[in-house]
């Protein structure tokens, strides 16, 4: 069984098919966040700080982080936003960047096995990250794309995931530390997106035995109710053996999908992560709440009756 | 490509691998429900035609029909609601019962091609149902258990499955007419249920080629947020292969689930009927609703700004 091995200083984390589904932070990222992008690029990581909490309490299993914001230093903000986190949390991270001087800066000053977000089938990226994979013994999400764009043949897709994890076999690096994004495109967009994603993920996981991740909200975008949508992505992504996502733990439609998944491929032993969650509210959490507070009344009626 | 054709008098329903799920409303059932058996005993039919036109109208394609109150006289309530509820709407029906008297009398007043729910790998039952089936030119759900029980081995009931179909091939029924359901067992109780249904259903439509339903609800009994588990589960199945299920379409999170699998399955053109259900409200529909009315008259604002 393949198991993707990364950590913290204090704490591993397994991402398998025999484990419960990974949560990826998304939320540092400055991309699309002009307030974020501003603070962090002046050195503000208060942000930072707060969304790294946030997401770990809301059931991140790891964060990723992400540092591109255009002009600024990256290499420098990457690193010290890397620090920042370690010391607040104990999670794995997933070091993210398009800029290889900045995926360096983080990995030099990363306590633990990080991923690194990400190769590509692109040549010169392959020749530029895998042997920084390999050097500091990291893993690596593989994004199934290559100099001619992003293929709608699943097939090729499955090519280049495959080609990236034969080169980083040539490093050195084992196929269970290259965790393939097979690219999720939005299916408002391209309808056949759904089902040509769970395609390529059932034949990573059958073929090449590799865990997979994507950029999870990308499905539903331009779409409504896309948190909805989101959670049954998730879920069947899961049931074709997806193993973790780069998503936002704050969403709680998107965390109900994850949850589910787990009840359903049997990672939830004995439910209790979903008994927890969703039982009932007890005697002092009844006010927030009418409806359910309701139905916890009348059982308490009944019980001492 | 299996394609199950059912009809009312006026109307055709395929159930097929390139079809969006066929949900079949479960609400014409006195199980469990006092207020409905005695009324219907008493020959009171007006909550069953109230549950046929609001199942209908919340998305039910099929309606499954079962009048099974003890000491009443089912064949005779089962024909008059069977011709009661063709009389209201023009979706197919499910004619369901255990006694193969009142399949009989459902069949006999039913216009159309209905599904007749259902025959066991039982002896008894496979020579009492399947020579009916036949007669009436029907197609038949299959519950894959037998004289002993339900088997907890995902390849015992496979082969019980693939028993039926061999045996209603015997009476000249194709495998196209049988509908299997491969008992959803709970997953609050048997912690393995989900994955092991996912499975059956997987090897149903990759080595039997046939159409799948289950009773879905089962699923999640005894467990809190049962919709929500529900509406992860119905599209988890639908992932691996399910292709309609028995189901109470008047709750909402069940059918959001249905609603994003066909999107994610590539059966829901252009995501039109997604868009359709969960767009934002235009103006007239905002005041019944908070947050997204609030949206609306932000987006509003800004395009008259």
């Amino acid at each position: 069984m393949t198991h993707t091995v990364v950590s913290s200083a204090t704490k591993e984390m397994v991402i398998g098919f025999d484990r419960p589904f990974c949560v990826i932070g998304e939320r540092i990222n400055p991309t699309g966040r002009k307030k974020l992008a501003a603070a962090m690029a002046a050195g503000d990581y208060s942000m930072v700080e707060a969304d790294a909490l946030a997401q770990v309490e809301a059931g991140a299993h790891m964060l990723d982080v992400n540092a591109g914001i255009p002009l600024a230093d990256e290499p420098r903000i990457l690193a010290e936003c890397v620090q920042l986190v370690q010391s607040l949390t104990d999670v794995p991270l997933s070091i993210d960047s398009s800029i290889v001087a900045a995926l360096e800066a983080g990995l030099a000053v990363y306590k633990g096995k990080p991923l690194v977000n990400s190769v590509t089938g692109e040549e010169e990226r392959l020749e530029e990250v895998l042997p920084l994979i390999a050097k500091y013994n990291a893993a690596v999400v593989a994004i199934s794309n290559d100099e001619t764009g992003i293929s709608e043949d699943p097939d090729e897709r499955f090519a280049v995931a495959k080609k990236i994890v034969e080169r980083a076999a040539d490093h050195g690096i084992p196929a269970c530390d290259v965790v393939v994004d097979p690219l999720v495109m939005p299916v408002g967009a391209i309808n056949e997106a759904g089902i040509t994603a769970f395609q390529i993920i059932r034949r990573l996981r059958d073929e090449l035995g590799v865990n997979t991740t994507c950029g999870a909200s990308n499905i539903s975008f331009g779409l409504p109710n896309r948190r909805g949508l989101n959670a049954i992505f998730l879920a069947m992504a899961s049931g074709a053996g997806m193993t973790s996502a780069i998503m936002n733990p704050l969403h709680e439609e998107d965390m109900l999908g994850i949850r589910g998944a787990d009840v359903m491929m049997g990672q939830d032993p004995n439910c209790a992560r979903w008994i927890r969650k969703y039982r009932e509210p007890t005697e002092g959490q009844d006010t927030a709440r009418g409806a359910r507070g309701e139905r916890g009344e009348r059982r308490r009626r009944r019980a001492t009756a």
